[in-house]
């Protein structure tokens, strides 16, 4: 079993998905929504790259939800607050959803790849059981932020390579510097995450610090989304 | 003083270089090669992209060095082993160079950086003690391996931050990871690029080992190459 993570989604043509599992990631907070969503009742995910075609699925009753910069678009019903995809009221309903960066990694995952298997802190266990399992040659790949590496996505990618090492190969520089990054946060990701990701200094609000110790949380869902066809389900 | 990082140049447009030093690094080999060179006494370096354009330096009488690939070109007087760029014979001769990563790199940085040096371990407190002294914001931009990031250029940019983030303070993610990168190899820089990175993986060979042993040392030359014009020199 082949490991190999891309960093963000601009480097993806570097890598050759054929063949292989597609594990996305976008911790903050694309993928861990569809996580928490989906362990918590939600029946579908629809991830689609424009506002445009969420509004379309809006038309035909579903759900929508998502963000541009960070922000809620106004349109949708929610925004990217993991809390907001577990409400009881989208139990058994269907989502549609667009991000900045979660649903264009998706996308350009699905174009190649065996199959696409949506992972966050919040699965990561159930996701490397997975892989173990299926024994085939997997390439992590991280939303980032705008094009640029995540620190939390990358810690991610980390901690999965932690838990499927000792059966699998690395055969890039950045699955093994994802793997240091996960053991030198020695067990404190939430904080590391907090104290360092850009992405937690421009959140500000109670709110937002409450949604990302949430989505730093290792191992609270145990689910497996994975996409099949237009649809991410469990 | 804002420091950034650059993983690889795939990566560099999403970096705003004008009004900032980027400071360059291909750790295997090119600018290694460049170091060590310059100090034992090589006159300048013109970093091309083709080796084309290198051969028509060579017929002004410019020592060609360079690689495809890890393998010397055929025509060039010399490969990329910083032992051959230190040789006696070539010391006081300008040398044209061009390599699969570094010397991208570099082209890439000076079409917008208000200034070019030239960063390997062999030199990185140098780096860091002209960084220091000028206070201006930095971009460390790392050649990585045909687009992807690379263990010792990245740990390069670690070893880098390390010494100059008390007077700086770090705006991207990458940044972070390759201070993390670093501090984890705990100064064991050589062993963790022998047993870890894929381009040592890749090499094979006494010399190859001898060369890489010479790359990851750290500070064994106090130069500053700085890009003035088309030539690197001291």
């Amino acid at each position: 079993m082949k490991i190999e993570t891309c960093l963000t989604p601009e480097l993806i043509s570097l890598h050759k998905l054929e063949g292989k599992i597609a594990v996305v990631t976008d911790v903050l907070r694309a993928t861990s929504c569809m996580v928490a969503g989906l362990h918590a009742g939600i029946k579908s995910v629809i991830p689609v790259m424009t506002v445009q075609e969420a509004l379309v699925y809006a038309e035909k009753g579903f759900v929508t939800a998502g963000e541009r910069g960070g922000v809620k678009v106004e349109e949708f019903t929610i925004g990217n607050s993991p809390f907001e995809h577990m409400r009881e009221e989208y139990h058994g309903k269907d989502i549609c959803m667009t991000t900045t960066n979660g649903t264009v990694a998706i996308t350009e995952a699905r174009k190649s790849a065996d199959q696409v298997v949506i992972g966050a802190m919040l699965n990561v266990s159930t996701v490397a059981d997975y892989i173990l399992k299926q024994g085939k040659d997997i390439a992590i790949i991280c939303a980032g932020w705008k094009g640029n590496p995540s620190l939390e996505d990358t810690l991610f990618a980390g901690a999965l390579i932690d838990r499927i090492i000792d059966k699998g190969e690395i055969i890039d520089d950045a699955s093994f510097m994802a793997l240091t990054q996960y053991r030198a946060a020695n067990g404190n990701v939430d904080k590391v995450i907090q104290e360092n990701a850009s992405h937690a200094k421009r959140l500000s609000g109670l709110k937002a610090k409450s949604d990302l110790a949430y989505c730093a949380t290792e191992d609270s869902c145990n689910v497996l989304p994975i996409l099949k066809g237009d649809a991410i389900s469990i």
